[in-house]
């Protein structure tokens, strides 16, 4: 076995998840994330913990899914036949670590899903979602010739790229976030002007997570490298120039328009359907549940996966539906959805991210960088 | 796919484990029985059922048990460091049924793993395998090249082998069985003579098991086409001479020899070491939990695989450790053991099976059958 497999698996079980002796861990398995399971099952034997693992397949979920009569109720957005699962709401509830080894064999694999049972399943699905969350969860990805080929790149090439991507020096990139983390807590509006856009949200009161691919920073996907935090009162127009592939369609050059915090508006040349499938999931699918700033210059270029652009540096995403609650006050409840869909704006070129109406990003070179022009 | 998978997965979800909308439904699935998952997943939508999937890998676990430090006592036969996984024991117990889906890519998978880590490893999942067994649970599997190779037969011949074993007329055979749960209902002592094989066993008080694939039957094994119960008090000697494969090793030529109900003697042409392991796995290791008539002429010949050998017509088989509820009086416990493991005798050729002391089997033809000389 490739001995990077390892080092990945160590990576998220010791830095990531922090998994000790006697926990209770889920390893959540794509079909193709095989042998990074082998290796993460190796570190958790190590480390003493308890394991139970999950097969989590596309294929078998998209069989189930389209043989399922539920019905979905237009008009209360309620599904009618799905019952809770409440066996698999146990196991998460006496979970302490939930490890997704992502990793499949084809990204459209359940492309052929009417939507409305997509919505009823996942809307089914919500109280395990939620159990999960309340977890030490950690979201990775083990490289497949899938998503090497939804990459555009060879199978070792992509490789490289992934592995290069998540065997890093967590620590030190942990570091320059900081930066960013203490302008955004310390800030009360964020806005972002590029092409197409000119966009305002308020931040005042919520706390940006230095997500730094370990739970010990309220961070949950390995690799990472990213800020990000909880806006609301979002007023303005956004356009996310970074192709992405949503439920299985392509979704190309997104514009949305906000008011009163709201998608009111909105349209993209490529996959519009889709997107209008998950702005009408609920209410909470029309506000934003994120906006985070991409600082991991380790990933060189876009590859279709929102795991790894979202990360990339000189970019922006914000993503509608729920909120983290790391982002929150103790107690207080943000954003809440079935969904959480990330769009990403390219800011390398002819952009600028005021907080306070000071700016802090040029042309994607942060304040505290050589080559700022304020 | 093969139209014969939706029909396995139809006659498990519908014949065998009943299951009803709205059940929970626990799939386990292991490496290679990818394609029934997806046709189970098919039909567990159409019926309603809430379905988890779970991850049934024989090379993950191999990876996990080896890195796992947990000191096995030989005093005492326990285990010092692994602690009870209560998140999937949390699963089982909120679930209403489990579909286990063998299929293997490596029967030696595991072969590796240290005895006394093994040990160690089952003993700590007691509480789970309770809990599973508390379920309707039902065993069957789905056809990969490896179990092919293991049978010694080409992959299309042993996939016609898999389903002509599956996909037979159950409600016929189960008839065909109810003559001889008859007779060991009403009997109380059996006793076996063939080659090297004189053994004697109570019966009394048990109750046989109908076993027609179907929990409906007390019967969790598909295929499945035997009449079993659980003995006691057995004395003398037994000859297995059907070879198998146990935890990755070949087993051949078994004599057992018993005294008030245990093994006092044991020896094997191959594997003596791990029917030695199995036999001090605990207490009840020692004692049979199992005695076993196959019925079902349909499986034709021998595949080193218990699942069907156990079933073939002509045969007999006990089995060492664990007994199952469905043949002991309401409340009362049989045999308890961390381990249930058959092993087979074939009894085509001079040999007789006797109740009370009258014939009921010679040279593999039943009492009631045409060509039996009494």
């Amino acid at each position: 076995m490739d001995e990077r497999i390892h080092e990945h698996a160590a990576v998220l079980v010791n830095w990531s998840a922090r998994v000790s002796e006697g926990d209770n861990v889920v390893v959540s398995v794509d079909e193709g994330a095989h042998d990074l399971a082998v290796a993460v099952a190796a570190e958790l034997g190590d480390v003493g913990a308890n394991m139970s693992v999950q097969y989590d397949s596309s294929e078998v979920e998209r069989a189930y899914t389209k043989a399922h009569d539920g019905e979905f109720e237009e008009s209360t957005h309620e599904l009618a036949l799905y019952e809770e699962s409440t066996h698999e709401l146990a196991l998460y509830e006496e979970s302490d670590v939930m490890l997704r080894l992502g990793g499949g064999r084809n990204t459209s694999a359940d492309a052929d899903v009417p939507p409305t049972k997509r919505q009823a399943a996942m809307q089914a699905n919500q109280n395990v979602r939620e159990a999960v969350m309340d977890t030490d969860w950690v979201s990775t990805v083990h490289p497949t010739r899938s998503l090497a080929q939804q990459a555009g790149m060879a199978y070792e090439e992509y490789q490289d790229f992934v592995y290069d991507a998540v065997l890093r020096d967590w620590e030190e990139l942990a570091d320059q976030m900081a930066k960013m983390k203490e302008i955004l807590d310390a800030g009360s509006e964020v806005r972002l002007v590029k092409e197409d856009t000119d966009i305002t949200m308020s931040i005042e009161g919520r706390t940006a997570v230095n997500s730094a691919a370990s739970v010990a920073y309220d961070s949950h996907n390995l690799p990472s490298g990213e800020v990000f935090t909880a806006p609301y009162g979002t007023e303005g127009e956004v356009f996310f120039d970074v192709p992405m592939t949503l439920r299985g369609t392509r979704v190309q050059n997104v514009h949305l328009t906000f008011e009163d915090g709201e998608v009111v508006d909105y349209s993209a040349d490529a996959g519009e359907a889709v997107l209008g499938e998950i702005l009408d999931t609920d209410e909470g699918a029309r506000r934003l549940g994120e906006l985070g700033i991409g600082m991991n210059r380790g990933i060189d270029r876009f590859t279709d996966s929102i795991l790894f652009d979202e990360k990339m540096g000189d970019t922006v995403h914000m993503a509608v539906g729920r909120a983290y609650d790391a982002n929150l006050p103790e107690g207080e409840s943000g954003n809440d959805s079935a969904v959480h869909v990330d769009m990403i704006t390219d800011v390398s070129e002819d952009s600028r991210m005021e907080v306070d109406g000071e700016v802090v990003q040029r042309n994607g070179v942060f304040r505290w960088e050589d080559g700022f022009e304020g």
